[in-house]
């Protein structure tokens, strides 16, 4: 397949480059470097199945020759308040990544016939009063909360797909993604595991918020890119659930982060009303067990260990 | 005031414009017609206070001149499956109404350094689990499910309006309306009052799905609109419902319909699982009553006297 990817610069889109590459698609890349890095794909500049377009997904955007498949991935996605490129301090580009976006995908989806799949996140359930979180799921979003800007423009973004493929017949996909990690990853995201892995490997002690007993669930990278190119390959058109269901409490991580790091400098509990990242969130993965025969297979002490060459570069050490 | 008044000649809109010129302003209605009708602006023709421009507010509006306010009621918002311009049909028109109309109205407001209020629905609580209800109330949308293309949409809307009062400090309200009724309501609207209140000027009896007791609540358009032009005027930024708090139940509506009009065809009861509009949804109106000094105050009997000319016109009853 011809296969376009939105956000291609960015932690997911970047790889989903390289595994599409590796199943023999031709790839056409587009990011306009507000979240994304030319670092993510510089390996690919010489690979001649790898073409890139520096482009605004909001604005417009042409695409040259016959397209098979466009998967919407551009959109800022972290929710550190400090972070410059997260989406608390880009909220109007935020909202039109997920609105004119992906109204601009589904319109090259409907004039070449071709696939759509659309990055949608385990945010469009809210603070969620039901754990795990099944796809029926409604959510609990309050839509003028200041999160909102994420999680509006997700939904809104979901129910424009639906709208697309019922009315118009397109064949779109959707997927919900869950926290993930793995190389690549920005370190200033503001999560608590890449927070853990910096300090980490800093040789720092790790900061747990409170007793450390909140959970979080993290997938590794080629798990979750497994599951998103299964769902293209499918004819699955409601949302499917992809993440890791391995619930840890926030300290197990950091013993875990510890242990394979050979960290020494134990950990800090922290007042818990510092957290920023308090959700509990947990994906029930059944349907993509059904549909997709998929789950994850990489452990965390493995994801770990395939995780830390890359982020000791970045933190330049040797 | 110089006011543009998006969906100009829709049922909302078009009161709108007689209110606010009434109030001496100056309003420029716009609308495309693709479901409002010349025919509710038509009276507005030869008022010098008043001009019209075609337009489609999703594409691009030009407004020539200074603009103080800007009021977006421009979307399809009937739930008739049945309507050619109900939000079922005009899916993708909806969601651009709400999206790329939203945000080309707060570009203006934004360049011109004008009010925006934001024409919002209690649909944005979808099925609410909790009555009444309140604004801090997330609510129940799915998402996917074949509604939320107009609930959504209005999410979006609300969120976009919060996004650009936070972050580029543009004067916003955001009214909430609920069931509203008068004159130029479409009478195909496909709720419960219009369907009755339809066969009752036609002779015929009432249809009442199950046994009548599940309830509805509706408001006069003259109380509604004076509650929007109160919040315009008011320095709230946050959501207000406004609509009708006293709850009734179908049968009460059809015997006051019955009364009313005049009409002796008495009332036939069809299965429940016919009715096409089951939800149940009702105003808390403590911040309208807290914050504007408004409440509602025209009752069903006068309001329905009141729009019965207008039906009996449109019907084509002497």
């Amino acid at each position: 397949m011809r296969i376009v990817i939105t956000g291609a610069a960015g932690f997911l889109g970047s790889h989903l480059c390289d595994h599409l590459l590796a199943d023999g698609h031709e790839v056409i890349g587009m990011d306009n470097f507000i979240t994304g890095s030319p670092d993510n794909i510089a390996h690919l500049a010489n690979n001649e199945k790898f073409s890139f377009y520096k482009r605004d997904v909001s604005n417009y955007i042409f695409v040259p020759g016959k397209v098979d498949a466009i998967l919407h991935f551009a959109s800022p996605a972290s929710p550190n308040p400090q972070s410059k490129s997260g989406y608390f301090n880009l909220p109007i580009q935020t909202m039109k990544a997920g609105a004119l976006g992906t109204h601009n995908c589904l319109g090259i989806a409907r004039v070449h016939s071709a696939k759509f799949l659309l990055a949608s996140t385990s945010e469009i359930y809210g603070d969620p009063e039901v754990h795990p979180q099944e796809e029926s799921y409604p959510g609990n979003v309050d839509p003028i909360g200041t999160r909102a800007v994420y999680d509006e423009a997700k939904r809104f973004a979901e129910s424009l797909t639906m709208a697309y493929h019922r009315f118009h017949n397109v064949d779109t996909r959707i997927v919900r993604i869950f926290n993930t990690y793995g190389p690549r990853l920005d370190l200033e995201d503001g999560r608590a595991l890449p927070n853990m892995i910096k300090q980490a490997l800093l040789g720092e002690p790790l900061t747990v918020y409170g007793d450390g007993s909140q959970t979080r669930s993290f997938c590794y990278v080629d798990d979750l890119v497994d599951g998103i190119i299964k769902l293209l390959y499918s004819d699955e058109h409601y949302p499917v659930n992809i993440g890791n269901p391995n619930e840890m409490s926030i300290l197990q991580f950091a013993e875990t982060i510890n242990k394979v790091t050979g960290n020494t400098a134990g950990i800090t509990y922290m007042d818990a009303r510092s957290a920023r990242d308090p959700q509990r969130r947990r994906p029930d993965i059944t349907r993509a067990k059904n549909i997709l025969n998929w789950e994850p297979k990489v452990s965390l002490e493995e994801g770990l260990r395939r995780s830390i060459p890359y982020f000791k570069q970045k933190l330049g050490i040797a």
